[in-house]
């Protein structure tokens, strides 16, 4: 397995692998992986030639205020495990090698970036959609594979690869959770032991609302409801946003019908988790 | 010579060379074709194994109140003109595949968009710069050609390459210009007999400043002065700007040093001309 910091030294290694028409498929991260990360490793190595994977905490993503400088870091541990899923490069680049001043040029998906987490996170997905498109042009993968935890991310990303004619494939999987249903995020470090408890309340309500929707509930105010009220029976979950959307739009319906993102974001602490679930109705 | 409508046949035909290792040079155009644009098709087809050209006049880059519906098209010269410079393909495609509804992502390079044409036509450059980076993941060039008259156009998208980490090369070829010194464009064929013969006055308004600072002139406004005199002495010219920039900002430099552009607009009637010249000073 190859640690590559360099932009040409990546851009390089993916050509080369290319014009041998070999495949890569990459997983872009964070870092401080978890389960959620290794199975979208998993499914990358299965299905590819090549595997590379990019570690980056992306400044471009981050508000003024929020937890860019504490976000969860360890390399060493993230390359053991990226090696024992068969890894083939890591890409770990520095930021200021990839924001060289003067930095100009952002890449935006309309409407899509400015609702749910967009709306409390202003620029966040300009950010993602910028970091990402970058990532694709050095890294010169087949097929990328995102978690589905960040959903809102996965489809801003699949409109921005329609829109744009990326010549790329988008995969993404599954929610990966601890047992207790609470879904897995590098940013489930921050939490104390309480608010780690008091989480799993995310996947129940989540849970409930699927039930109320299977069972034919059609009044998506009901079922908002419904799930803010066990989120609140929580001492410390502040909500941010609870909401049942379209899955192309992003917009909240009024009838409970077609296909369907339940997603919420709320505050343990400083700590802000999301979560969602699709249904078909 | 073969031309392709489909996005997805044109990023196959490319996917399909670029796997035989072949080299793909890309001109992007409306249309109309001139001896600037024949110069662009010579130099890629001398510098690439397969050429490809765009015909395409993109709905983004023009207000609501410019001559997007009265551009001038004539593709059957066009692809007589293509053919006769060895063009391999055309990529021909339609605005609603193009820009499929609902259509949400586009790429501003800041900063550098908002000046000289960009304030005279917001949104144009956003425009451009998103049709070209689509027109580059379907076209998939090793290298793209522009002509300089658009000198914020190559400037702008140079600066994307850049910024977005693109792995294509971009080749800037010099104004061609009529023996009077106008410089060509499509749209010189609105220009009616007495515009056609005031509007040389712009290279030679370039001419003199070009002289004066060769002279040693230091004072930009005193060059500007002249130039906008020059200009206003004919009856039917409009000073859209006159403005001497540094070729990295596009910001308006205090004192002549370094590398410059002279750059302006002026419209004649309704059509507004473009032209420049670089000096290094």
């Amino acid at each position: 397995m190859k640690v590559i910091s360099s932009i040409n030294g990546m851009q390089n290694w993916s050509k080369q692998m290319r014009c041998k028409g070999k495949t890569i498929g990459f997983v872009p991260m964070m870092g401080y992986l978890h389960e959620g990360h290794l199975s979208l490793l998993r499914k990358a190595r299965e299905e590819n030639d090549y595997l590379v994977m990019s570690i980056f905490v992306n400044p471009t993503q981050f508000g003024p205020k929020e937890d860019l400088g504490r976000y969860p870091r360890d390399f060493g541990r993230d390359k053991k495990l990226a090696k024992l899923c068969g890894v083939d490069v890591i890409f770990y680049p520095e930021a200021k090698k990839m924001y060289p001043a003067p930095y100009k040029t952002y890449v935006e998906v309309e409407d899509l970036s400015d609702v749910l987490c967009g709306k409390s996170r202003p620029g966040h997905f300009r950010g993602v959609t910028t970091v990402v498109l970058k990532l694709f042009n050095i890294v010169l993968p087949n097929t990328a594979y995102f978690g589905w935890k960040d959903a809102q991310q996965a489809i801003i990303i699949n409109k921005m690869v329609k829109d744009l004619n990326l010549p790329i494939k988008i995969k993404t999987l599954p929610i990966a959770r601890e047992e207790n249903g609470l879904a897995l995020s590098s940013r489930n470090t921050y939490l104390k032991e309480d608010q780690r408890r008091q989480a799993i309340i995310l996947d129940k309500a989540l849970q409930v609302a699927v039930g109320m929707i299977q069972s034919g509930y059609k009044d998506p105010r009901r079922i908002v409801a419904k799930m803010r009220k066990m989120i609140k029976s929580q001492k410390t979950g502040r909500i941010d946003y609870v909401e049942i959307v379209d899955m192309n739009t992003l917009k909240p319906v009024k009838k409970i019908k077609g296909r369907l993102l339940i997603c919420l974001a709320v505050f343990f602490g400083k700590t802000r988790l999301i979560d969602n679930a699709i249904i078909c109705a």
